[in-house]
């Protein structure tokens, strides 16, 4: 099972219902069905068949998708069931023979995206009062587990052969990688030494004894397991908070020119520069001022700017975290009337109570996520003729510096300034917003600042601490060529522990904690010799022979 | 500077500071002086200068010890100037031909370790009142500015040349190992794109835009720097609340007879079963009742049995960690008459208030947490003749898993029992009272349970959740030697990975955050070709080639 280094087409994340492979999503008033049965002769890449419901990235995508369709198209769903279409498995979780041909980058940013999507299951019932209802309907292990984990409630059937399992350390001498033993401990509050017995149990735990632990929240026989499942996804669905009162939009093709070196949106470009390992990422502000009624704004529908442009940004940075792997630095941009961003702003920000701005406002958030969450060097550039305001301000505070050009003689100088949309509106994984996490020091000034109507020249910018460094003119160029020369000569590993630990100061959260905790202890398991050396585990999974271990202890 | 396998002799972590040969300890009143003066030739392990006050495991065990004897034999400091003997350096941080020569547990053992002294000095400074004030005259680098980190207080010479710095990330590829990335952004609010800047900037920042970025809080000229320093360090030590009225107590050497299999001490016996790769620590109950009263008791001074065998339990565990690297899993178990672990715990919860009985109870709080940060599977086992009552449940609160023997016939049964302590003495790094940690789903039981005066036999504690499981007679032998085999036989690694993210659930710290977050980007850096590889940055360190970087983001 070696490393397979064959060039591959590039991932697309792109789907639509009607073209899922892998899970079956059906609608029965407030209850969405989203059912998984993966076609084993469709993995992403050649090489392993996907068997008993297990997992590629492929897979992931739809799942992503699927949420994302609920969202927007479906706002009369209250309560997605999720469960097996295959008669004797619920899911078997990520596919071991994936795993062990993948390599290190992809394998960390499979797990990463997969994270990503579960959290964004959380998200949705969190914030759009979608509950989630896993029925666990056959063996149910690794990443299948931490699929449920991620829903609200787990149903267990109790027919001697459905269990729940994380196997990953007594079969695979690698941790779960999806969050589930964060979750365990965290979200279920599973008493840590049953977490322990139950984290080496290659087998798993089925039946009463699964509830008893609380790795689940109901045990029924295989006879009523429809029925109790039925009954429970009807009053989870008529529990929910969710605005209801809307009419959902199809979500519509993005439409990207996709290029060796990049891609064109309709308001984003992304440009790669391999040789220098730079990607470029240009956001452009919408044309033309948003309406600030509910109605015009639902009637732009997947023309609206905060919706389009947002769907584009992410595009793009999946694009780059799968595509492009040796691109070190992100330089972002911005171009377009600072005035048009605003008025987006003000009109979502009017319209929050509208069920479509609702999800709209969520998705933007999730995207910011991603962008911080991206394992690459971000620094944004402002100068004339950008529009780092508002909303569009946040990829600066995402970004690990801001150089703002200081040319008092150009036409129109440019200038940042904040909007409501910074004041909380897309919180960071750790819960404060990107104005509070930057200025942690001195919270009343974040709070001062992120009220305040002014535009920021760059010198005033740099006193207020709203952006790194305001080079003139004359020193513009030279400054900020090193600056992404020195960058992209550093070591990619280094970088991304140094970056993973400053742009998280304060609290820590569940998300956090899966990203920062769980992430880095995997990234390195995944690293050593016991798990991915010639005789570790992931790669003799499969073979008849015992691994072999390097037994110290650190 | 290939890894350097000779067998070693063991390391042993006892001093005095008559024997210290990296630091000047001296007393003038409320004020200790802690001066850095490292011999070049006198390394713990030879192939190393200490050149430029660098440091090793053998100078980081001095400054541990210097801060247990400002604790326990000068209650008058109430300030600790931490500066350099040295003419033109402050620190230039752990030597890096040291971390290259080590194995990766060594190295990863060596980082925790001045972690938990760092963290000891922050916890002196907040529990005790002890303030401590950190002088730079000179460059200060790497594991130096860390240490200045740690401190209340940093003060930097304005001469040309005094420098504070963290270069790991440009010059090494790898991280600030000892929780300089986290104190950065959180306990000192740098703004997280200065940071940025501060710590891929190998040459460091000096002079006043060290303090603009708040990476020290006061820059003096050179010709002032002495008195000034001196008047802040008065300042600190009167602004000091530390219980100053009680007469300290020279700590006496342990006498610890080490054995090629263990140690021996008065209250602890450690035993290694090398092939097995298991150790047994036995902690023995105090053979008479403790005095309630605080001048008795400080009477008893080293031979109080709340000192001495924690003292004793901290050295058994670090005797393990560096010389015993293979061992995977500790057996921990107890003898002796429970009543008399009740009688200490009952004479120190009585005394709290007095100044050596609050020392002593930090003491065991930071050796318990050495115990849950320690990388080893924890297993306790109950039966008849121990002791796990109160402190000593602690032991079993820390393990991943506590086996009862389930006995009826035996002469007397054994029970666990709570007390006073373990009700919030011993918090864990996460903030958490183990109790807490391990009834997060239902903090009213965790109350509860640990206000009851109930002695609770096997199945009376299984059903309160307090230990794992209660085996009979009959069953004992075999699944216990079945858990103990089956633990030996799993990745070291994934266990390393799955105990740190299921033992520390609910609320982080900053101390977790540096323990978690921070350590394991270090682990997964230290082991990538990048830093540790035949090209990599800490291998090819003071060589005139250039290092080599695969450069795939992960």
């Amino acid at each position: 099972m070696a490393e397979n280094n064959a060039p591959q087409p590039p991932v697309r994340f792109e789907t639509h219902p009607s073209q899922y492979k892998h899970w079956k999503l059906s609608f029965d008033g407030p209850i969405a069905r989203l059912a998984m049965d993966v076609q084993e002769d469709q993995g992403l890449k050649p090489g392993y068949p996907l068997k008993l419901n297990s997992y590629d990235l492929g897979v992931d995508i739809e799942l992503s998708d699927a949420i994302q369709r609920v969202r927007f198209e479906h706002p009369e769903v209250t309560c997605v069931v999720v469960s097996s279409a295959k008669d004797r498995v619920f899911c078997s979780g990520a596919n071991i023979y994936m795993l062990g041909m993948s390599s290190h980058a992809f394998k960390v940013n499979f797990c990463k995206f997969t994270n990503e999507t579960r959290l964004g299951i959380e998200e949705v019932s969190r914030e759009s009062g979608v509950r989630f209802l896993c029925a666990i309907n056959g063996p149910c292990a690794g990443g299948g587990y931490e699929l449920a984990l991620a829903c609200d409630e787990i149903y267990l059937s109790d027919d001697g052969s459905s269990a729940v399992s994380l196997p990953e350390v007594p079969l695979l001498a690698v941790l779960p990688g999806t969050g589930g033993l964060t979750r365990l401990v965290d979200k279920r509050k599973v008493r840590r030494d049953l977490a322990d017995v139950f984290c080496t149990l290659a087998e798993g735990i089925r039946g009463p004894r699964a509830q008893q632990y609380n790795l689940v929240d109901k045990v029924a026989p295989r006879s009523k397991f429809k029925d109790v499942v039925e009954s429970r996804a009807k009053e989870l669905a008529g529990s929910s908070s969710r605005n209801t009162k809307w009419q959902g939009l199809a979500l519509a093709p993005l439409g990207a020119k996709y290029r060796d070196d990049g891609a064109d949106y309709e308001h984003v470009s992304l440009t790669v520069d391999a040789s220098a390992r730079v990607a470029k990422i240009v956001v452009r502000a919408p044309k033309t001022a948003t309406p600030d009624n509910a109605s015009a704004i639902r009637e732009l529908g997947n023309k609206l700017w905060a919706l389009e442009c947002f769907r584009e940004l992410d595009d793009a940075l999946l694009n780059l975290r799968f595509n492009y792997e040796t691109v070190g630095l992100i330089v972002l941009e911005t171009e377009g009337d600072p005035a048009m961003v605003l008025s987006s702003d003000a009109a979502l920000d009017k319209n929050r109570d509208d069920g479509f701005v609702h999800e709209v406002l969520l998705y933007q958030r999730r995207v910011l996520k991603r962008l911080d969450l991206g394992a690459r060097s971000l620094f944004t550039f402002v100068r004339e003729g950008s529009c780092f305001v508002g909303t569009l301000f946040e990829l600066s505070l995402a970004s690990d510096r801001t150089y703002m050009r200081d040319d008092p003689d150009a036409e129109s100088p440019p200038y940042v300034q904040l909007s409501a949309m910074n004041r909380g509106s897309f919180p960071m994984s750790n819960g404060l917003s990107r104005m509070q996490n930057r200025f942690l020091y001195d919270p009343e000034k974040a709070q001062k600042l992120s009220e305040s109507p002014e535009r920021f020249d760059p010198s005033a910018a740099v006193k207020a601490g709203l952006v790194t460094v305001a080079p003139d003119a004359i020193d513009w160029d030279d400054e900020v060529r090193l600056a992404i020369e020195e960058r992209a000569s550093l070591s990619p590993d280094a970088l991304t522990g140094m970056e993973a630990s400053l742009r998280f100061a304060g609290p820590e959260t569940m998300e956090t904690k899966i990203f920062a905790r769980l992430s880095a202890w995997q990234n390195w398991i995944f690293t050593r010799p016991n798990a991915t050396g010639p005789r570790g585990a992931l790669t003799m999974y499969g073979r008849p022979e015992r691994p072999e271990f390097d037994m110290r202890r650190t």
